[in-house]
Formats: C-alpha cells, sequence, structure tokens
C-alpha cells in the first residue's frame, strides 16, 4: 500500500478537493505508479482523521476524471498503464513560471514596435476609461450577449458618419463591418473573395512584407506591381483584384496621383475587378486636407479598410471594412463562422468617443503634434544629412529615406535602433530591385530630440 | 457654366472644406454631369466672397480625388464618363439612417439569445470597469501597441494557473493562446490542423448544430458518432481528430462516464490522435466539484478550449486554446497572420480580475444563484409535467428535455418562447434520429417565476 504523503490544511476548507488535488499530483509525478492500489476509504480517512464521507468524494473524484479506477472486489488503484498511457508520463515542472517572451523570428514578425506606430504615451487613457465607464453604467444587459458578427450597430452608424464627413466615402452602416483591424479585414475579404477560386491579387512593389503571410493564408495568389513617384503603376496591372495605400504608400510615402486614381478607377470598371483599399495613414495629412478615399468615387468596386490603430493605439485592436451590400454580407457571415465579431464593450466606447467628439479631438491635437515631430526630423536630415533624400512626407507617421551611394540599408537601420529610432530597411520589402532606402518613424521622436538623433546617425555613419 | 448651388456657413471655418464637400454631393448626386465645367476659380471666389487661394484649395483637393479634372486651355471640369464611370451613378441617400437589424435567416444563426446564455443582468459592472481603471491607470504605454498574438503574458500566467487549479489542466503559459473565444478557438486549431490535409474530425450526434458551418469552414469533413447514456460512444469514433464537451455534452447535458474517457484516451494514445475538448459548462457543476478537464489526463494529445462566455459574458468575446507546445506555436502564428491578436485592455483587466479573486467570487455567487434557478425549474417540471423527462441537470445553465409522445418539438419551443424561455428544438441537432427533445435555458428564469411558466406550458400543451 501507498504511502501518500497527503497534507491537509483544515483551515482552508475544502477538504475533500486538497486530497484530491495531492493524489492527482503524486499521479501526474508517477509517484504513484499506474496499478498502485490505493488504501480503503475507511483507513484513510482515519489517518488524516476526516470523515470516511470526505474520502470518498476525493476518489470519486479521481475516478469520474481517470485518474483512479474503482472496481468490485479489487478496490480503487491508479488507472493501469494500457488505460491512460500518460498518467505516467513524466513529471512536468508544476510550479508557476513566469512567461517567457516567445521565439521571436524573422518569419514571424506580427509584433513588436515599428517604425509606423503611433505615440502611446498620448493615448486618451482618461477619455478612453470615461467611454467605458458610459457604457458600462448605460448599456442594458442583452447588449452583453452574442451580437451581431458585423459589429454593434451604434458603431456602424458612427463610423458610417465620420468616414463620410473625414474620408468622403459613400457609406452607410449596412456596407459596414465592424473587425480586429486591417489585418483582420484582409483576412475576412480575401477568404470571402477567394472561396470558389484562386483569386489573383496584384499588391504594390515595394509593400509591407509583414502582411504578405497573412494575404497568401486568406488564399490569394500575389502579383507585384511597381510603385513610381506616382504611386502604383496602374499600366502595369493585371490580377482579378488588387490591394492598394491610395492615401499614403506605404513604404515609400507616396500619395497616388490624380491621374492614377482615374486610370486605376478605368481598370476596375472596365474588368469588374475589385480595390482592396487600405486607408492607411489617412488620418495623418499635415499640409492640407486629407484626399477622399477611393471608395468614396467607386463605392461598389471599392472594398476599404480601416482602423484606429494609429488614431488611438494598436492594442485596441479595432477596424472597419466598408463593402458593397452583397459582400459586407458575405464578409459578415464569414466573421460569424470564423469567431462570431469583436467584443462589444469597446464598440460601444468608440462610438461613444466618436459621437462625443473625443475622437475628432485627439487626431487634430496629434496631428499638430506629429506635423512638429515630422518637421523637426526633416530639418535636421536637411541640416545634418543633406545627401539623404527625405520623401513621403505629405502625410503618416513615418518618412522614407533614399540613402546615399555607400550605405547599407542594415547599417542604417542598426544605427538608428542604437538612436532609439525605429527603422526598417526598405531591400526586404521589394521584388524588383530599387535604390537603398530606409524607412524611419518619427512619432515617439520628440521634436527637440531630433536634431541629437540625426547628429548621431550621422556620426554613426561616417 | 454651372449654376452651382453652394452653401457655405462663414462661422463654421474650413471654407474650402465646405465647397469640396458641396462640391463632391453635387457631382454624386448627378447634379453636375461628367464632362461639367466649372467657373474660374477667380469668378467662383468673386461670387462666394471669399479669397481665390480657398477655390483654389477645394478644386484641387477634388482633383486629387478623382472628382475633377484639370487641364491647361479647358479648365476645370467634373471628371469625364469615360475617365470614372461612378461619378455619374444614381443617388444614394446620403442621410443618416438608423441601422435596421441585419437579416437574420436560418443558416446564418450565431447571435440571438440561447438557452445557453448566462444572466446578463448579474454581469459585474463596477469590478470589471474597476478591472479596466486599474489597467489604464497602471499598464506601460508600450503595452497599448502591438502584442503577442498568442495573447497578453499576465493574462497567460493567470489563465495557466486558474485552469491548473479549477480544471486541474496539464498547463503552463507557454501552452495558452488567448483567442476570441471558443468559437475563434476551433477555427484557429482546425485551420492549422486541416492545413496539410483534409481533417476527417468526429463529432457528438446531437451536437450543437450552429458549429457546424464554422468547423467546415476551417477545413474539417465531419464524421458524427451518436451520444448515448455515458456520453460520445467511443466504440463508433473515428477520423483523425474528434470534438468533444465532456464536462456536459450539448445539448444532451450527459457528463463523459469515467470508462469513456479511459476508452476515449486509449483511441488518441493509440493512433497519434487528437482530441479538441471544448470545456463546454465546466464552470457550473451544481452537485459536486466539477470533474477535471481531458487535458490534464493527456497534455499530448487534447487541446482545451475554453472561455469566458458563461461565466462573465458572451459579449467580452474572450477565450484561451491550451495545446502542446508546438502546436501552440503554431496556432499563435496562424493568429497572428490572421488578425494580430486579441484587444489588449481587457486581456489585462481579466488578468487582474482573476489574479484578485474577482472572478472566482462571481463564479462563486453564480453557481449558487444558477442552482437554485435549476433545482425551481425541477420541481416545477416534476410537478406539473411529470411525463416530460428532465435530464442533463448536474451541471450548465440548460437542461435536456424529453418530451412525452404526440408532443412535438416546434410546438413546445414556441410555446416556451411566448413564456419567455429560451428553448431549442434537438431535432436539427441530430443526424440519427432520436425521440423528440427541446433545450431549455434556466439562467434567466427567477425562481419565483418557474412555478409559472411550467403551468403556462402545461396549458399550452394540452
Amino acid at each position: 500500500m501507498a504511502d501518500l504523503h497527503i497534507q491537509i490544511n483544515r483551515e482552508k476548507g475544502g477538504i475533500a478537493g486538497q486530497i484530491a488535488s495531492e493524489l492527482r499530483d503524486s499521479i501526474r509525478r508517477g509517484r504513484l505508479a499506474p496499478g498502485t492500489r490505493l488504501p480503503a476509504t475507511r483507513d484513510l480517512a482515519t489517518d488524516l482523521q476526516v470523515s470516511r464521507g470526505v474520502v470518498v468524494e476525493a476518489y470519486e473524484q479521481l475516478v469520474a476524471e481517470g485518474f483512479l479506477v474503482s472496481r468490485v472486489g479489487v478496490g480503487t488503484q491508479v488507472t493501469p498503464k494500457n488505460a491512460v498511457n500518460n498518467a505516467r508520463k513524466p513529471p512536468r515542472a508544476a510550479a508557476p513560471t513566469r512567461v517567457r517572451p516567445m521565439r521571436r523570428t524573422g518569419a514571424n514578425p506580427y509584433y513588436g514596435h515599428r517604425p509606423t506606430s503611433p505615440d502611446l504615451t498620448h493615448f486618451p487613457r482618461e477619455r478612453w476609461l470615461a467611454a467605458v465607464r458610459h457604457v458600462l453604467t448605460t448599456v442594458p444587459s442583452d447588449a452583453l450577449d452574442y451580437g451581431d458578427p458585423g459589429g454593434v450597430p451604434e458603431l456602424r452608424e458612427e463610423l458610417a458618419g465620420y468616414l463620410r464627413r473625414v474620408r468622403a466615402a459613400d457609406v452607410r452602416p449596412e456596407n459596414l463591418i465592424v473587425v480586429g483591424g486591417v489585418a483582420q479585414g484582409l483576412s475576412l475579404v480575401l477568404h470571402v473573395l477567394s472561396q470558389h477560386r484562386g483569386l489573383r491579387l496584384a499588391v504594390e512593389d515595394p509593400t509591407s512584407h509583414r502582411q504578405l503571410p497573412l494575404l497568401r493564408r486568406a488564399g490569394a495568389h500575389l502579383v507585384r506591381v511597381p510603385v513610381d513617384e506616382e504611386g502604383l503603376d496602374v499600366r502595369r496591372l493585371s490580377g482579378d483584384a488588387v490591394l492598394v495605400t491610395p492615401a499614403h504608400q506605404f513604404p515609400t510615402g507616396v500619395v497616388l496621383s490624380p491621374r492614377r486614381r482615374a486610370a486605376l478607377m478605368e481598370w476596375a470598371h472596365a474588368g469588374h475587378r475589385t480595390i482592396l483599399e487600405d486607408d492607411y495613414d489617412a488620418e495623418f495629412r499635415f499640409d492640407r486636407d486629407p484626399v477622399g478615399c477611393l471608395q468614396g468615387l467607386a463605392p461598389d468596386r471599392v472594398i476599404l479598410s480601416g482602423s484606429v490603430s494609429k488614431a488611438l493605439a494598436p492594442g485596441l485592436r479595432m477596424g472597419w471594412v466598408a463593402a458593397p451590400a452583397d459582400l459586407a454580407e458575405a464578409i459578415r457571415r464569414a466573421r460569424g463562422e470564423l469567431d462570431l465579431g469583436s467584443p462589444v464593450i469597446e464598440q460601444y466606447a468608440l462610438a461613444h468617443f466618436l459621437r462625443t467628439g473625443g475622437y475628432d479631438k485627439h487626431l487634430r491635437r496629434m496631428r499638430r503634434e506629429y506635423r512638429r515631430r515630422r518637421d523637426a526630423l526633416v530639418a535636421a536630415l536637411a541640416e545634418e544629412l543633406p545627401k539623404v533624400q527625405v520623401k513621403g512626407i505629405e502625410a503618416g507617421l513615418h518618412m522614407y529615406l533614399e540613402l546615399p551611394s555607400g550605405w547599407e540599408e542594415q547599417d542604417v537601420v542598426r544605427a538608428a535602433k542604437d538612436l532609439g529610432l525605429s527603422a526598417e530597411p526598405v531591400g526586404p520589402m521589394r521584388e524588383s530591385p530599387g535604390p537603398p532606402a530606409v524607412v524611419v518613424g518619427f512619432a515617439r521622436l520628440p521634436t527637440h530630440k531630433a536634431a541629437e538623433a540625426v547628429r548621431g546617425l550621422k556620426i554613426r555613419m561616417s
């Protein structure tokens, strides 16, 4: 008969649970081998000075879980090896361990700071908390139940108004699906578009190489189309659909020119093709009003995706897709068969934040601040590193720096990072060759640090 | 020359934006036809009594957006029809409309109240708000950036502790992926398991028919396996993997028997097959401690999914998947290529809620309350409708009622709904025939209403 080494704490209560837990651990660790007979309940109860019922309860629990078996004439024993191979497996550390950051490989770069991240020290914490408080003190209980996978109606209404007003979009609440950011929006759209046939999707070259595994996983076959000084080269476009960042191309920062916009529309209309518009950086246009989105020109051919990742925070994982009615319904249904929709409390909170003007106010404030930071960095680069060509600064939170001959992208990125600047090489974002360039984020670089950072870069690169 | 009917409001400011907006609307509505020439900027400025620069800005904006084209010698005109077919399309209602509830079809039932929903009037609003406040006043700014798609480390640590303690799971934080509920967990797991070959997935019969489109969309080929009084009939199991609800089968409410648990383990070990354990209703076991999860017996063969949908609210869309290390990494990567992970603020809030004991306290309180409601409904049924066989009441928020001969499932469901009870027919959940039965939820039925509801049902059915 095994010595069970059971420790119980009478002050804690739940004695049967404690006994079961100790026995379970012993079986897992192999201290109690498969087939081991346990003492009769009466004997163990006497040993532990507890009532017999308590031991019966503990045994029954473990029988129900499969750790013990109980047979007439044999008594209770640890489940034999042939019944459950695993009950005897080598012990694993059971003590709680601190989570180690998971392995980060080049092939799996979907996290971490990016040159395109906003300055999160300015996240409007108090006003966001006030919005959540408003929601939790006002929404009816039913609002917390399973909801429409297309999103909370109040939010779709506010978003439709916002997109009409600020992005010149041609959109009604019924065309909108609330999603967990542009990434999920694209996943869903491509899943729907590629379901019945392979979808040949044109993507910009260079482009955000982080996105490529996502696009492929969602079923798209990718075709690269070059970007030049006017944006996507529409004459060289092929495929059934195109993914484009017209407001501020990533990484080059080019704004799609008016004649390219017109040509892109013709391409879509002529072949009944679909434009996936990633309304990237549209919130932060510094020197004039933002250019309205493509979707406003051709709501039947363009699917618009956007998010609050730059306006508020990537961690909110909140965005939208606007699509023609039939596609919107298919996307919403796909969402219902993927994850049943986005969390509701923060959807209501964003609706409140939009309705009460908090969103616009925050954007105005950040636009001023980012413009100052951009100007400071541009001025410092012109002063200290005039051979570096600064491009794509009309909008967004990053700039595109074409490097002088002899500079290596990786060296610049490393030097920039050492100086606290987030930077990425453009080489890996290209399929066809191009001049060496890096992308540098300025959202987190205070104006008074710009000159110092650029001087540091100059020293490192000389 | 067109009469432009431009109304501007000088007090509002942003005059150029107002002019652009009015022109854009006129083009959209067809009041300004394709090809129409616009007045020279100087003339329009005089008409409107604004500076010429303001009109230039408005025109430039619309040229950039593609609504207007500007050519030397021709001046500015509305983009001709051949350039953008859509600019002339028939007007759409532009006024904000109230969102109408979207079409709800039988084939798309992923929302609405279910017999399995908790009583959301008891959602701990104040304590949840306090948790969000704690998060927003303490997390560093970087926590709001793109995060680990596998979930916030603090939450994975708390969940691992909770699942070890309450569900006898054998799990460490590295094995956990935070997901948007069991639906997303299953989508991801099946996507990963079925990626390189078709996955034959055994599902219980009867089962939650709502889930079947999700399972198929994620790539699984389904094989039905009957459920009897001991749960899933393991002898009739086939396939590469099985999806099972051992803690409280849906819809029958059967708890998987000890010998079936053992047989299921053997099936998995012998063929290196995978068990997907939906830890359904595990929180609410009324008459004894909950049976530990299968995963705790064979962590290398079982993938455990669970959520806070019943313990807190479905609208939070928060759950977890526990899987062996290599699969956990693949699932996490798939999540990174789907939507980059769950929103972070509520992940931190749940971690805080678990750490401070709020979660356990809420569960204890609700368990007592639901037990009372179950007892009241069971007593009323025994008293008034003794021919109805009540089953599956050991756990969960619903019971399974086998109907006397002559009763039609649909009649009972309709009558129950008229009385405010959420109910569903079991027929559509079955592939092989079975006795007529309905599922009735009791979570929202106050004890003092139970007798009245059952008497109403009796009258309706007699």
